[in-house]
């Protein structure tokens, strides 16, 4: 492919509008997913966040970047407040309602109504997951993050437990949440289903990589 | 789908290499990179980072993870020593030499030599492209913020140029990454290409969304 080039200062110059979707889309595929909080009184809300990120498996820690804008707010409002939060797969049949989860709704507004998604308690857990979710995720609140660079934040959060469904876990620990229809989506809007090209092995210097098998459990 | 849980105290006692599997898989899709450094002698490294997350768009900022294993510390070192790193896209021509960098090469081994990758430079910027990468971006670095829970590191740089496939922008910023063949992968080992669903118009209460045209410059 040919490529182009935007420098530095055509980047300065450019309208905001353009730049945001410009950068949001350079970055790659995002990893989405809906988070679930309440607030004091238990009013539902939820929220979808495009930068989700693996920090760690020992202890599991996840972190995403929450921006200072209101909609967003209402999430890390409540999750410092109550200390838990969930964090739910988006499949190909609701991305379309949580996109509409990005709507500036008022916090008395639960984005479970407004976009006809389904709230599920679980294990005594305070926190709702997305009923549609194929793949739900219990966490618990450990640190907020400051980034002075831009006034984002880092929010980190440790799993305590995961829902998945029963024919995606394989005998290695992995989850394919190919085959639980799990989705991402590339700049602000636009989602996409993926077709797996290959798992690949361990990689060793002077060592050839092989595609592996993929075993599910029973 | 019916769903199965992992409880806190399952995934405590769990194997280790299955709990690293399983908690890298839950996250989601990931966004996955190549990112290219030289050291003191520029000598050239490059290594696989599936953990980047978009930060802001003014100014515009990308974060990626750094754990503190040897792989990964030339990426680092280099980038904090040079002030610059190349963050370049894989696509599916190269996702399998893309993997084979995350093997433990010597500091002194190239992983362009040892994968057959080639660099690039362009516009004077001192670290190295990926040539077969359909999109590349320089970077600046700008800070270190240390996670202490878990000893990993978030890494901030600033977009200092953008190399892209001239027909894969489009009118509004949104620049095509799955016209430009990028990948995404789940867990550690699996890669995967994209199909679009759609687009969505920016949401708002009360307003029914819409399948955005996309329109490519010229």
């Amino acid at each position: 492919m040919k490529l182009k080039s935007i420098s530095a200062v055509e980047l300065e110059e450019m309208d905001s509008r353009k730049r945001i979707n410009l950068i949001n889309a350079i970055v790659g595929f995002k990893c989405v997913n809906l988070i679930g909080t309440v607030d004091d009184l238990d009013n539902e809300n939820l929220a979808v966040f495009s930068s989700i990120v693996h920090l760690g498996s020992s202890p599991a820690l996840i972190g995403f970047i929450a921006r200072p804008d209101s909609v967003e707010r209402h999430t890390l409002t409540n999750l410092v407040r109550s200390g838990v939060y969930t964090i739910n797969h988006i499949n190909t049949a609701i991305f379309e309602k949580a996109h509409q989860t990005s709507a500036r709704y008022d916090a008395k507004v639960s984005e479970f109504d407004a976009t006809d998604l389904k709230s599920e308690y679980k294990m005594d857990f305070k926190a709702p997951f997305v009923k549609e979710s194929n793949i739900q995720i219990a966490m618990k609140f450990k640190q907020k993050i400051d980034i002075e660079l831009n006034g984002t934040s880092l929010i980190i959060g440790e799993v305590v437990a995961i829902h998945y469904p029963e024919d995606c876990l394989c005998t290695d620990g992995f989850i394919d949440i190919e085959k639980a229809e799990t989705i991402t989506c590339s700049g602000l809007d636009s989602y996409h289903s993926t077709n797996r090209l290959s798992r690949l092995s361990y990689a060793k210097p002077d060592k050839a990589l092989e595609s592996l098998k993929i075993i599910y459990v029973d």
